[in-house]
């Protein structure tokens, strides 16, 4: 017997027959004596029609709202799901992000997990109940509903994991696992056994669709194992772990696109202490996550940003560093977007030199210029033209030998 | 400047744009200087959606899971609403069931209220915003999602309205306020200006579809008066308030049909004390409402109950009588329906004989059929074929001249 945490994306509960196979499949878990809670997303779609139902009512939803509204959407998951195991003759229970104890910050549509009670959980499992929560939503210290932003249901289960100390959690989607590369773009991709955090973590924030990356540093700071798998087949998917030596053997393990980046470049400023502070306390301020951040000094003691942050949040990124620019006395913002980011990622790197180089070759005898550069221990990401980040992916995956592992 | 609570119901915030005319009515109320408190129904159409879902997943959905579900489609349309009303430059803030402290018993899908605390939305109200709640919906002391049943939303405006202290509270609806009869069944049909509560308490319990029983009888007790208008246009509708002197001219006001009756007769009970209470308690604790009892004592020391109950309870009244049945030492049960119940109704009665007389004449004379009489102070009811209803409605109407209030 295990306790267990099981997620499910909106694909796979994406309709009422899907509800019910979701449910066949926690009922066989169930059957084998193990206590199960469950993590359900909104069913897919329904997510995007509320935000159109909302955009079509007020230009600027308020934030507070939107999340009001979207948690709906998990909300009548929930309620199915349980339904779909009470026809099926398993105990179960739905549980808002509330009811759940799920207490997050006060930062509307990407709330922060503050704590969370798992008190009435285990009472329910306690009672032989699956406890079935809806994702992506919490509370807030006033009473007011939050969401959790993109991913938040797999964070949800992920934290889920860690409050009630679960032996196994389970994030099922769509996809059989992680893969050394996007296999849509590069067909000889091949799906990973296991992967660490740190890996997955710059796989995730360098676009890997798989899964968000405060999911997966939420799991690497408590130290919750998960394993990455699809909900419509019963293959093994890729277990995420804390890195272990052997994994350092491979040096690359995947590479990663990311096609929704804009390159923001602020020039002219003057360039004294504190002006580039200024810049990225704006940014912060306005929640738009930075990344690449390249500083040079021009000439006339005047100095250059550049930087890379999500194309969506590319405006937003204007409307915050204007207002700091007259504060500490003028340059110009220009956003180039969407650009694309590709990154390398592996453990390996640490030990092994070269990678840098090999990658740079690939791409200069293809005649794909690189905008801007980032390096971390187990990562390089390049900037690069949107147009040929396909090209890109598919020439570092077959220098990197990937289609091998 | 006045407080008003305003209810809007499902046709009214059926789709975006009607949610969007919903709210520059707000507006134009608003910026007349009134504080408002406005509740919303689901939009119509998403609770019959969701019914479906549910009944697809599972056979016999969990009441407490199926108010989980339906409480999402009033979270919709608050959130929706109170973004239209920002769109429009009205400040606004939505409020669940359970965020507005409509807290109510344990009784999933048919919960009544217990307390309401208001404090929340006068502080809400203080700051100039229109408070925007969730009808239909509360929450019990263990931290549960209730629904309050069939006209809930209506409920939630009038408790809501006696909660804040309201100046005025007014029922938007399809229709254009309470008439002498139904106009698609009666032509001359006309629109009653003012009812008591009591005339518009016999005429909801008798299927006059305007709203719910309940509803009005919150009303009377906390004596909110209120309005029931159409929010398509801005004709005047109907105002309920407590009975005056002048209301008694009016011999009867209205005339009702309720064609979702069935009619369950229990023979052959052995006849002593406490017989006929055992069959109310059972179905009392099955939560079926019961009307026209009618008793009589047959040959043999037995005795027969003849009731009605609404058609769709019709099937639960059988399973919880036949245990009560077996208990008390025999009896069989059957049921009729549907069949239609037709009541005439007016505090006239009161002072004014030849009423009953009246109606049964010019039913005997269309040659239909009396199965089962009541009266009250202020209501004649027959039961009668279904398919004769109509007929008897129009024949009624005519009889009392209810074309010439």
């Amino acid at each position: 017997m295990a306790r267990i945490v099981q997620k499910y994306g909106g694909t796979s509960v994406g309709d009422v027959e899907r509800i019910k196979k979701v449910a066949e499949r926690i009922k066989a878990v169930r059957e084998e004596g193990n206590e199960l809670v469950v993590v359900v997303s909104a069913r897919s779609g329904v997510t995007n029609e509320l935000i159109a139902r909302a955009k079509a009512v007020c230009a600027e939803p308020s934030e507070r709202e939107m999340d009001m509204l979207l948690a709906t959407g998990e909300q009548e998951t929930i309620a199915l799901t349980a339904m779909a195991l009470h026809g099926v003759g398993v105990k179960a229970v739905s549980y808002t992000g509330a009811q759940a104890g799920i207490f997050t910050d006060k930062h509307h549509t990407k709330a922060k997990i503050k704590t969370i009670n798992a008190a009435p959980i285990e009472r329910d499992l306690n009672d032989g109940k699956v406890v079935i929560v809806a994702g992506f939503q919490g509370i807030n210290e006033d009473g007011q509903i939050t969401t959790l932003g993109r991913g938040g249901s797999d964070l949800t289960a992920i934290a889920l994991a860690a409050a009630v100390q679960a032996d196994k959690c389970e994030i099922y989607t769509d996809v059989d696992g992680v893969y050394t590369a996007d296999p849509r773009v590069v067909k000889n991709a091949v799906k990973l056994n296991e992967i660490s955090y740190d890996e997955m973590l710059e796989l995730a924030s360098s676009g890997s669709k798989v899964m968000q990356s405060r999911s997966v540093e939420f799991a690497s700071k408590y130290d919750v194992v998960f394993e990455v798998r699809s909900s419509f087949n019963h293959n093994p998917g890729t277990i995420v772990k804390q890195e272990v030596a052997y994994m350092e053997k491979v040096v690359v393990r995947g590479v990663a696109v990311d096609k929704d980046q804009a390159k923001v470049t602020v020039s002219n400023i003057v360039d004294r202490p504190g002006s580039a502070a200024r810049v990225f306390r704006a940014l912060a301020e306005a929640n738009v996550i930075v990344d690449m951040i390249v500083q040079n000094i021009g000439r006339g003691g005047v100095a250059n940003l550049t930087f890379t942050v999500p194309q969506t949040d590319s405006q937003k990124a204007v409307r915050a560093i204007e207002p700091a620019l007259k504060e500490i006395g003028g340059g110009t913002v220009d956003v180039k977007g969407p650009i694309a980011k590709l990154s390398v990622v592996g453990v390996g790197m640490k030990t092994h030199s070269g990678v840098a180089a090999m990658l740079f070759q690939v791409l200069a005898e293809a005649g794909i210029n690189i905008d801007l550069i980032s390096t971390s221990e187990i990562k390089i990401t390049v900037a690069i033209d949107l147009a040929r980040a396909d090209d890109a992916a598919r020439l570092a995956h077959a220098a990197f030998a990937l289609d091998k592992l």
